[in-house]
């Protein structure tokens, strides 16, 4: 392979988290449920991965519930905030450009009778807090935003939602889906004043299989789930410990955020000069997105041949979220570009470990497909 | 350690299950949702696994739902068969012995409108089959029964259920599950007569944090959770590739299931032939009950001290179910058995790896225990 730049999909494991989840399977394999030595082991392992990540939340270990990963967490959050107080109120507020385990979700609890506003974006990508402030009311029990979006890296201003749920007397809960900004920005559920916070250990060189759901202490949620006393009562289950403990190791392995941050920054400049010296290349990313994500469309071409032409030459991107497989980009049509926009978007995602050289394979293959691709037209 | 006598709870990972996981997080760590190489090379990772739970299954590749568990497998079923088909009748037989993942999403159904009836069992923990037949009626949309008792190890009348169903015209599906037998018997769900079956990973020497639900083709089921359109829109959220290729590799590693019950019943004849020898040691499993797992009763001491002499000097067995962690066992109670008896009771869970060495340890332990704990009372 060449360059690898879909992290925003998935990201290769780092060492330490493997090198966690051996000693989990070889030694430390035990229920943590057991109450012999084996079961104990487990739970002290258990008890430091959330240790671990409490840490990094800046919040109490108590806070922090395992799950299967940011679609469960963001599942857990939407029906578990909304069932729980659904005797407050049947509104919910969440915007147009949420990851699909949100939008689904949303729609789901529409379809049981809540009502859901989704907030529009601007050009940007952005939803704006003056919106944000109006579509609150008395009976709204959750708003939902994501911290930063998923395929253009527009950041949102989650931290005016304390302040808007505060002025309009809501009883709301406040969750943010914090899966593409944790271990890149600093995700201190206490300082952004939310309630339920999601994340999830694949995107952070963790192994795919685990997330974890900031639960503010006091906070009642409804499970999803039914069954043992596990995390809390919360979620049931014998937990995911192979990658428990590799989604700590990973949280406890992310260098410094603002020298990785830095770094990141350096590439994506390269990055865009490249794409700006292509003619026809458009940039969808503000330029005040997350760095490690960069949006970009090359009208008349199709996502679907330049990412086969790319990957043919061992170049990985994507066309947006890999959970959204092949469907047109709900979130590049809320921002308002063409149809011929969406279908040509390119996602270009970054990770602390992308090389200059990646970059470079990238631009060099990238320029390779405009040229064959359009002689094809 | 001595002995880890507690197979039931959770096993030892196989090292075919450890170089598996490797493999995915060294190699084909790509989301098996992108489009390009990388991606490419985990699906078909995901579906290599897939068809290889399917075989020892008998099934269908697209028949295997790939979960975070036995729980998640268990509420799927529940919830999926019983929300699915609400339309056509509100009773929902079980029994009084299931896993709580089972018996507690059965009374969240039951506080939701639905009629739950508990089937009571016999001395030897097994439900009768005329009372199933009784309780069957036109208004039944779903049984769930297992196939082997994860406290006794008593063997249920599954395969009684088809019959029983077609015979009081039901529209019911029907749900086994599968957690402690799959592995250790053969589980076919097509000649078992059922349409929804639970496996584990963790129960079969796999890595925790997946297992599967066996979804007959053409079996409509409500989700449990909203997003992406991955396992065939029944389980969303990017799968838990490590755990799934440890799962996998674990299935394959199974040796001739003849084989290993064979050796595993000469253990459990050393087992019980050294517990018959202790005077005021009750056996609670039924001779008929699955090699693997013996459960027995020390009346007049109590289980948690029990465990935690034999833990001390290094063997590791349980009181009950992992799930339900310090409660009385609801599986003896139903049983019949006295207040003495249940909170005196062991259960002794083997694998095919367990030794003789570890059968001993575990005799000569227990002997100690009855001696030493006697004495404080």
């Amino acid at each position: 392979m060449e360059a690898y730049l879909d992290n925003s999909a998935t990201t290769p494991p780092c060492p330490e988290a493997i090198a966690a989840m051996q000693e989990e399977l070889a030694r430390l394999w035990g229920n943590p449920s057991s109450l012999h030595r084996m079961g104990l082991e487990a739970e002290h392992l258990l008890e430091r991965a959330r240790a671990c990540v409490a840490t990094s939340l800046g919040c109490e270990p108590a806070e922090v519930v395992f799950t299967s990963g940011g679609t469960e967490s963001n599942n857990l959050a939407l029906f578990g905030a909304a069932l729980a107080q659904r005797r407050r109120g049947k509104r919910i507020v969440t915007s147009a450009v949420e990851h699909s385990s949100v939008a689904e979700s949303a729609k789901e609890l529409a379809a049981r009778g809540f009502e859901v506003i989704y907030l529009g974006v601007d050009r940007s990508g952005r939803v704006s807090e003056q919106e944000l402030l109006r579509a609150i009311n008395r009976e709204t029990i959750l708003v939902s935003l994501m911290a930063v979006n998923n395929e253009v890296g527009t950041l949102q201003p989650v931290e005016a939602i304390r302040q808007a749920v505060r002025l309009q007397k809501a009883p709301a809960l406040i969750h943010c889906d914090a899966v593409q900004a944790f271990g890149k920005l600093p995700v201190q559920p206490g300082r952004m004043g939310v309630d339920l916070l999601t994340v999830s250990s694949h995107k952070v060189h963790g192994p795919k299989g685990v997330g974890a759901l900031f639960t503010r202490r006091g906070i009642r949620l409804a499970p999803l789930l039914f069954g043992g006393a596990q995390e809390n009562k919360l979620r049931p289950g014998t937990q995911a410990m192979p990658a428990i403990a590799g989604f700590a190791a990973a949280v406890n392995a992310l260098p410094e955020l603002q020298q990785s941050l830095e770094y990141v920054s350096s590439l994506r400049e390269r990055l865009v000069r490249g794409l700006r010296s292509m003619e026809g290349v458009k940039l969808n990313s503000p330029p005040d997105a997350l760095p490690y994500l960069t949006n970009c469309s090359l009208p008349g071409l199709q996502s679907e041949s330049l990412l086969n032409f790319l990957s043919e030459r061992g170049v990985c991107v994507s066309s947006g979220s890999a959970c959204t497989k092949g469907k047109k980009s709900r979130v590049l049509r809320a921002m308002g570009l063409s149809d011929a926009d969406i279908s040509g978007a390119l996602r270009v995602s970054l990770s602390r470990f992308t090389t200059w050289e990646e970059i470079d394979a990238f631009l060099c293959a990238l320029n390779e497909a405009r040229q064959s691709l359009a002689r094809k037209l």
